[in-house]
């Protein structure tokens, strides 16, 4: 298709303060970009609930995406006239990176657990449905929409394609690591970006590296492992998660108990019978949410009031270290102490738990398999897994790390009257 | 009040990209951050709609608040036990830093331009009113919280006091530049702050600067005029502007005319009727305008949803150089082209002009008044003003520079029937 | 000849840390960099004795040469395809940034004017003369040698070429600017070269900069401004020049007066003449210099030790703020005082003048001369000069600033018995 | 003692890229830093032979010193006050810190194996023998230039004292990983050093680090992995070390032989006898060994010449990885071959082996036994060693690793007459 090939008059930029600019021109990115599903991106925040931990982490999912892109079209400029590449695969490649995270929601993690979303459906159904960004990509050709929702889906037949989005050394991965480094401030996240693209080569069915960067690529999967537990899963983010969360299920259980909400919860409706189409899915950004939730201030229902205020204002739940497999007894205590002081135990002593697996050889059936990383040898063109050469790597590969927490509102606790004899057992169990 | 000195246990500090660590010793500087009012600061942006042209600048006005409570700290960290500083004055800074953005609302430009607001009223009224804010001041002492509104409204006695926050080389610039440059991604905005903060010294009525430093405020002040030019007054960001003020203006009309919200404006009313009480104001941030924004795209009035169309999905009005009063005839045919074919110019052909003075030397009795940089001599204590001694802060002192542009929706006019002689015409005008 | 595109199997890089990695591909290049004419600008500071004030400011000018280089091969990579530019003198580019400041001797600024050289020369001489350079560049072809020392001498036809290493914003100025902010350590010295580079436009006989980039030229010549003041200038840098020029002359007068060096200055004689062949210039790097200069510590005539055990130990001469011209009396008067006390004043009272000319718009006639900065305006391909669009650029543009210093040696002063009445006279006109 | 305390009227500071600004106020340490002996530091590079393989490496060690000693003054900012800390040690440690390398000479690493030399034990030697830096230590106090010198020997009685600067997260370790970084331009060698000083607690023997700050020191102990096979052990910089190794060797042994060298080698006479005074070590500087380098270029001993131009000129030998202890028939007849074709293997055919230990939980009666890391548990004041916490730093702890390579000149070996036996098989043997 004519579309197809279409260059934009000059190249445009955007600054960005990751890669410094993001070039285009290619008019169907631009096109693209300028959907009203892509601008939604904004209203969305890349980190959820971590700019209440950072508040430099307030950047949106379409700065990332941008990102993305960006990464997928350098490491293509190097890809040209390569061996194993088909540069007509160019643009599904860009298209693909672009919009793979299209069908994030606001605050992903709590709405998919809660209301058994998946955003990954969602990006489909906005590739693939009557949408300004089908339309876009139906000009491109016959049967692009699908292919790049096969990419993003890791359906698609050529896995070379599919391991630039979708590998343990993606740009999706490239990006956001460096992103979220940047935006919370932290130190980690830094590695040789530029490095790595270098010797990336593309092989029949995947990007593999050159064995003479795989110190870059160890550094990389040491500030991902960083990144985990230091940002990721910083406790107190969580805390924001599990308020989140807790606020969304009283919301749905008190619309099924025919709650008479000042503030009608109209754009919850369809979350909450678990039918939500894509129409209803588009509307609710961040913008939507935080206008519900600072109306439900006012409402009748103490556990929803208190919940609500304490999401917009930050008033989080602390936390101890808390294994409930280990410690089931003192769970047991604690939730029982906590109905007789009248504090639901359902919404206010919580157990959340995070784990990560910081690289994976292989991990064959499970969920969110990732292919490993391989290492092009200098003379054979032998590949050899990342973890056989790298000792960090191997040190720390396949294993998962799981780490507990008990959250609870302690400010509430504090203001128990002092002779109250569960006063005491509480802070006895939760601080020895 | 033994709480004046109160310190935390242990030191707090927050993670800050542009500043590494805020260090927070003080309970009271702890507890106003955990306020209502300062916590309501996420959900405003710094930049308003600087996000729409540099998708970094997504940042909260409590970013910059910390940031600015963080230089202020450094700064009195310098200061204690120097001639003419009373370190008894150290918290009262330190408050009047962290709080003197409060009164800010979502999009504080348009916002005060169309309802006649002006935000530090409302920095006042929180401070002084009934809020968490004032409670935790009144702690501090009888009169603190005045005096801490004093201080941000620069009438307080002494004027070192004041010039740390409001001077022309002041906390509070010293941070935006820096910050802005950082989450827009610009390479302006960069000084040696480290050096600034160094030659610094307290004097009767204000802080100045020892000569030696005279080309590290040189740089400030370059990188304060780029930044106007380059990212404040950035012409799309203006646009974007434009748009809000209109569909303020449209609402506030519609309003009048009794017209028949779907949504109704029930955030807005005191707006409109330029009457907002300090809890309505409050109540009002980012999020519940986006929220109106997106119901608005369902109204009947089609200009009102055509320009909240235009804000949600970043369909700016284009623009051109435009100076009005030299260009008065076209003005006037485009004014009356645009009647012609339907779209109101009200709306729809508009005029922004921006200025700027990079710096003053001085100028009595101008709003916005800001104190002149004096230079200390090395021998005799003698105060040299900046204009002065550098040549390139003479160059630019007191000369304002003004930018005009014209907007308009372009995607409008090229969609008029080609024969339509109105459409030649306009063409002709804005592009010659 | 084939070697003209004679290419390397694989690119090379070199880890930078100004321009993160330098990209050879041509063998050419590549076999340049490996000549000993080459090597030895690593044995030769880029900035001289400035290593005495920032200590970080020990890189060499082999560390610049590939930073021009780095410079000019990705200006020419976005002006492949250009109209106006022809590839074919892409090599040739390459050659010239590369080889422009071979012709640096040691600590060149005093060297050259004590011993009346020219570094230029000598860069002709290396590119021109039986050279490892030299052979390189025949084997490209016939005169490719003439024509890489034409460009570097500026007189070369083409005037775009030359304009790509010698104009006022050339590949050698940003690669000097970024390299010394770098390794100072300074916050000047930063300006967005990615995006100069971007809105480069090769013209006729010049390369011209497209309006939209004005300000980061702006930025950059204010980077410019900053630097010469703030490093290049240094006083202190200054005053181990004035020690630095003072060792030559001492050591040229012993020479001619038939003192007998203990170690005698073999490296140096053809300096003395003022006859120095290519071969005796190549051997003379900072390695031989700081050499002799030990050496000399041995020495009987005390001049000459101490000025080298002062520049060796860094006992650097002091200054005060001293113009000759406006101080006449003042200046022979301590010349008389000096003189009584027995302290040479031909050694040890010295005046020193820096100035620069920031920016120029034409400057006809004059030596140094370099063209001025061109902005190409968007629609009629007009060309307009800097200083006319950019008030900054205007208020700095032409104007020649002078700074004097006087430097003398305060510890020996100080040393003088107190009733000495010349002791107190030096001082109450030194410090007043 | 009065010195002891005596403040400059007011504070100095450096320029320095890495920590931004150097701190001194001490007038002892302002009077160390201007001591011949310091100033020496200026003439003998960091990192050595690294320069020809990362060309920005050319800083020295009094950049380094002058690092080491900013890190141990922050350190000691933040533990005035602190249990477990005794501020009369501050200006003993400070002056440790900044002349902990003072014995270090040029190229130490070649010249102590070659010599048999010991750097400490020069570095002692300065400290209390007839020198400037000892007679402005003994002004500080009796005993106190012995006690500096038993802090770098780690013999001082307080060992918190020693181990700021020698234990396995040291100020020496924290400064070298940064700046060498820095001036490499890798990416690697970045850590959050800010907090990691903020954790650091004195306990009675040693500084340990609170839990909450593992991750920081994880990073460090990554940054510091990374640096060592990336930058320290590159094979390049190893390539030159052999060469440097192999010219030292050769002039021995000619001086051993009576031969007659044109350029005597007077300041090296003492070295080949193995009896260096303080007087003469001090004297050998880079520059000097440099001259002699290029002198010997015009010597008449081939091997000498060869390997000084070889240095000079930078044209090193090639390698490949080979391990001679399981390769002990190729290597045997890989040095017959040699011989066999008048390359004296002895010089031309040279194995290099480095090895390191990222981090060690414990080495008792090892040389070089550094402390292992302890983290300071929040409530019970209980420490626990590094590598029982990190799973990151367990997986690397106590494994040596250790990389063979066998260097050679190919260049020479590629001209042998292509009929040569002995060329094929050397080549089959090196590249299979």
């Amino acid at each position: 298709m004519a579309y197809k090939d279409e260059q934009l008059s000059e190249e445009k930029v955007f600054k960005d303060p990751v890669h410094r600019y993001i070039h285009v021109k290619d008019q169907v990115i631009w096109d693209l970009i300028g959907t009203r599903e892509f601008q939604r991106l904004r209203r969305i925040k890349q980190l959820g609930t971590s700019f209440l931990t950072f508040h430099g982490a307030e950047h949106s999912r379409f700065n990332h995406s941008l990102g993305v892109y960006e990464i997928v079209r350098r490491i293509l400029f190097n890809f040209e006239n390569r061996p194993n590449w088909n540069n007509d695969e160019r643009l599904l490649c860009l298209c693909a990176a672009l919009l793979h995270d299209l069908g994030h929601g606001p605050f992903s993690h709590s709405f998919e657990k809660v209301f058994k979303l998946d955003h990954e459906d969602f990006t489909k159904k906005i590739v693939l449905g009557d949408t300004e960004i089908n339309k876009i990509l139906r000009r491109v050709g016959k049967g692009f929409a699908q292919d790049v929702a096969d990419v993003i889906n890791k359906t698609y037949e050529n896995k070379l394609v599919v391991s630039l989005i979708s590998s343990q050394i993606d740009a999706d991965r490239m990006d956001y690591l460096q992103r979220d480094a940047y935006f919370t401030g932290v130190s980690y996240g830094h590695f040789d970006m530029e490095r790595i693209l270098r010797v990336m080569r593309p092989m029949e069915d995947q990007v593999v590296i050159k064995q003479t960067g795989m110190h870059a690529v160890e550094d990389y999967i040491m500030s991902r492992y960083q990144m985990y537990w230091q940002v990721y899963f910083h406790p107190v983010t969580r805390s924001a998660e599990v308020i989140l969360s807790k606020i969304l299920h009283r919301a749905k259980y008190l619309y099924e108990q025919n709650y008479r909400f000042k503030q009608k919860p109209t754009h919850f409706l369809s979350f909450f019978a678990e039918n939500v189409d894509l129409e209803e899915y588009l509307r609710l950004d961040e913008s939507i949410v935080l206008y519900y939730f600072q109306a439900w201030l006012e409402e009748d229902d103490t556990v929803l009031r208190d919940l609500c205020e304490r999401f917009i204002n930050r008033r989080l739940f602390k936390y101890i270290e808390f294994n409930p497999n280990q410690q089931m007894t003192e769970w047991m205590e604690l939730y029982k102490l906590f109905q007789a002081i009248d504090i639901d135990p359902e919404y206010y002593l919580v157990v959340d738990s995070s784990s990560d697996l910081p690289y994976d050889f292989y991990r064959p059936g499970e969920e969110e398999e990732r292919l490993p990383i391989h290492l092009l040898q200098p003379k054979k063109d032998e590949l050899k897994e990342l973890s056989r050469q790298s000792d960090i790597v191997e040190a720390i590969s396949g294993k998962k790390r799981t780490d507990h927490k008990l959250y609870f509102p302690q400010d509430v606790l504090e203001q128990l009257p002092a002779d109250r004899p569960e006063k005491a057992r509480i802070f006895e169990i939760l601080f020895g």
